[in-house]
């Protein structure tokens, strides 16, 4: 069975729900990241401690300030995560900070409209076009044959609410922002699947299930814990190869319809 | 056969290309609609010259100021448009003002990405908002039963570009601001069918083809003349109905994959 062997992975929005719980649940593997970034807006607020507590356990955590809206924030944050690496490169990028408004079609606002989308959609591009030197040099690096989420890959964080066949849970929540802005995201996935196909780095569009988080709970009666959305997500994220490049599947990696 | 009976009209963009020619075909036909509202941002401006000369041969046409990127220029236009209908509902609404900024993925900008996405996403969302109340006028009063152009629609000018399955014309232009915006515009028209759905307003997103207009000419060499394009596009908006509800067709009425 494949196993995720990532060395040096980033995850945005680190400090809650699922992002706080993929760094938690990388520590305790046993072929634990070597080095694992970990960014939030606000590493000094209170809602920071608990990645913070994490962080001071384990070594190889290292906590970076970043706000991926503001493109001088997403440069300072490659800066020091290139030197961190010292030469080396940059396996995993998981773009998962992103936020939802609730609101109904009828009372949506285009203030709503341009926040989510820069968070959801804007942030991960220019994440991606930020780190994409370091994706490009694990990937060269590696003496791994195909694509990997070990080897160099993007993963962003969506959801099948941004599902244009499924328009999942609809009647739970309109929330216009966050589906128009998740189905942009994974036209960003292919297309980013398209262009780095030739440096062999995996992009990949990830719907993490309905999960009991501050959003998942915003939205209604969640079905999945932490725990279960974010084991199948690791699991899942070992098993991807060339053959998902572009692809948007859910936890458990399952494909999902666009 | 069907024929398009739309009796009140609204064509956004439409001082040039595909906006300028619907309305030109649109006060040609047998049964031409009794009022088109004509809108562009700047009907003084030399790129409106066309427009003027059509809407002083065709007293059915009205130039409406309107820069749907602007809330108080849409409230502005839905003021004026709906004192102008007497009382009457809006049939058909055609979301048709568009724009591409031509990039490559890996120099993709913010400010494209926000830019494209007010005016292809936010402004047709803001319009259909404003026009919900005269649309829904021309549902409740029309005889008719289902769903069509002629009796209440929102017709949301989109494009294959923004199909995630095909990614059309990868080759010829990255244009992630384009492509991500029209994905997102896809979901809006689906959400759109979904909440309009009783009010038997019509919602469709419709792919024009690849047309030689200056957006056109801008990515490659189109085949199709905005004559074909245009009439194609009146064919295929006389035969929908409610069974094309939510679904993103092209020019000539096939049905395209999100």
């Amino acid at each position: 069975m494949a196993v995720l062997n990532a060395r040096r992975v980033l995850v945005t929005g680190s400090n809650r729900g699922i992002g706080l719980e993929l760094v938690r649940q990388l520590v305790r593997k046993n072929n634990c990241p070597e080095q694992i970034f970990a960014t939030c807006r606000d590493p000094d607020g209170p809602l920071a401690q608990d990645l913070k507590n994490l962080a001071a356990k384990h070594q190889g955590v290292e906590i970076i300030p970043l706000d991926t809206c503001d493109p001088s924030s997403i440069k300072a944050a490659a800066t020091k995560v290139t030197k961190r690496l010292k030469g080396a490169g940059l396996n995993l990028l998981i773009n998962n900070a992103g936020i939802l408004k609730l609101s109904s079609l009828e009372t949506e606002t285009p203030e709503n409209m341009s926040e989510v989308y820069k968070t959801n959609v804007i942030g991960p591009m220019m994440m991606s076009q930020a780190f994409l030197p370091l994706l490009r040099k694990a990937s060269q690096e590696s003496p791994q044959n195909g694509m990997s989420c070990s080897k160099a890959a993007i993963v962003n964080m969506s959801s099948e609410g941004g599902s244009i066949t499924t328009v999942y849970m609809w009647h739970l929540a309109h929330a216009v922002n966050y589906r128009c802005s998740k189905a942009a995201l994974n036209m960003l996935t292919r297309c980013q699947s398209l262009g780095f196909d030739k440096d062999e780095i995996l992009c990949i569009a990830l719907h993490p299930g309905f999960v009991q988080t501050d959003m998942g709970s915003s939205v209604g009666q969640a079905p999945l814990t932490l725990d279960e959305s974010v084991q199948a997500i690791l699991k899942t994220l070992s098993r991807l190869s060339e053959k998902d490049n572009g692809t948007f599947v859910n936890w458990e990696g399952n494909t999902l319809p666009w």
